[in-house]
């Protein structure tokens, strides 16, 4: 299979959406440190794979939790295929790398998962900021942590999410930091995109949701905030990834932060005016 | 006039809007303190009456300053008809009570305008919070200064409007709290009503606006600000009204405060999805 998929790498790929070209670079085993900025215009997601008996109740988490956990990919049970987000996507091998956890444990960070791939799993693809943040910037709102050079900063909050089987937990956020006039406008354009997390959670007042110090973020890194700005935040997609780690299952694979899985969907579709 | 639409009164109203049955009422001569919560469902305005060679630099005011300055209707010169408000509205009668200013002084507060009407008078009708208040009821927000029985807190900021002519002056912003969720709920809905004020124009931080005291509005009433509420503001149609009174202008007709125009448009109309 991989065999094969570098060799694609050989043929004209002037036709290649960008998208498929990474797919089939991190396929043949490069290696990148984030995906961000890869294919712009072009929807990326986060990994989570489970064996069959958990995913029932990890997909009706996500349909509970549906600004957290938006879910725009998914497998048929063992199959990796989804080509609804690429026709000739395997889950197995497109992403740059990817973590595997047994019993909640962090055991192996492989390029590809050949050798983990079992016939019971099922592959959930879930909506990132990226989608959003992109819409963003090309309204002229600058992004902290893009213009810092720096990973979004992620907190966990009081605010629990709705429970399904052994998934439960908090609701994890991403914040942004604008002054109030571009707060509005970011919580107008994020509105348009709610199969991507859509408008934001909450602004200001961070104690409200459970955060005792915003430079201390539990994931991603701290960011400035000027004076004059308030802490805008957005449901975030590590918030089923915490989840799921929290519930120890036997089995799980996801993708490393940041290297995330880069499909063939543009971001304006998931935009719904 | 006044007697033909009294006889009007009188005759079988069971298909009349309740709308066109409030002016009815208003041109008898019936006064009342506030048009709030009349005719639900339908628009209501304020009223700026300027005489033909003030009202082109007003209306080039208005097209600088859409967000406080919205024109829902507009007469023709000397023409105290305004049918696409109303097929039987008449500026002079059908509103509760009028302001006559002269030099900017206030000269005169009747319950018509017959005698003050002019060949050469050019009325402007411009969008009311009324409107977007009723979609946020509807979405299950309570609006605090309506909860409180007063007046919507009004304060004039430091953001100057776009001058135009002799028209110049501080933007006027209305104040609703809300929690943050709330905030951001209400941002969206008010979005939807680019026509009637739109989305908020700032929120929090109200020394960033030049708001020294929230508990001091310059207009209207003081309400409760809960501690985990935040200030939320919107542009203001007494803007307008404040721009042409300080403009001093040799003579003008402005609406009572609180007694609006009540027109046959429904609110919904206005809605852009």
């Amino acid at each position: 299979m991989v065999a094969l998929s570098v060799k694609a790498l050989q043929r004209d790929t002037s036709m290649e959406l960008p998208s498929t070209t990474a797919r089939l670079l991190y396929r043949a085993g490069r290696d990148v440190t984030s995906t961000a900025g890869v294919a712009p215009g072009f929807v990326q997601g986060n990994l989570a794979i489970l064996p069959e008996k958990l995913a029932a109740s990890f997909h009706r988490f996500c349909q509970l939790n549906p600004k957290p956990c938006p879910i725009i990919g998914m497998s048929e049970v063992g199959d990796p295929r989804i080509p609804a987000l690429g026709i000739d996507l395997d889950i197995r091998t497109d992403l740059p790398r990817y973590r595997i956890w047994r019993d909640g444990e962090l055991v192996d960070e492989p390029t590809d998962i050949m050798a983990h791939w079992r016939s019971d799993l099922v592959a959930f693809v879930i909506g990132c900021s990226f989608s959003f943040e992109e819409a963003l910037m090309a309204d002229g709102l600058a992004i902290r942590h893009i213009e810092e050079g720096r990973n979004v900063p992620m907190y966990r909050t009081s605010v629990p999410c709705e429970p399904a089987g052994p998934f439960a937990g908090p609701l994890v956020v991403s914040m942004r930091p604008f002054r109030p006039a571009d707060a509005i406008r970011a919580i107008q354009i994020t509105t348009r995109f709610p199969a991507v997390h859509g408008a934001p959670v909450h602004f200001d007042r961070p104690e409200q949701i459970g955060i005792a110090d915003l430079s201390k973020p539990d994931y991603g890194d701290s960011v400035t905030i000027a004076p004059d700005e308030v802490p805008v935040f957005w449901a975030c997609g590590v918030t089923p990834q915490s989840v799921i780690l929290e519930s120890r299952p036997e089995f799980a694979i996801t993708h490393s932060p940041g290297r995330m899985l880069v499909t063939d969907l543009r971001n304006t579709e998931f935009s719904i005016q």
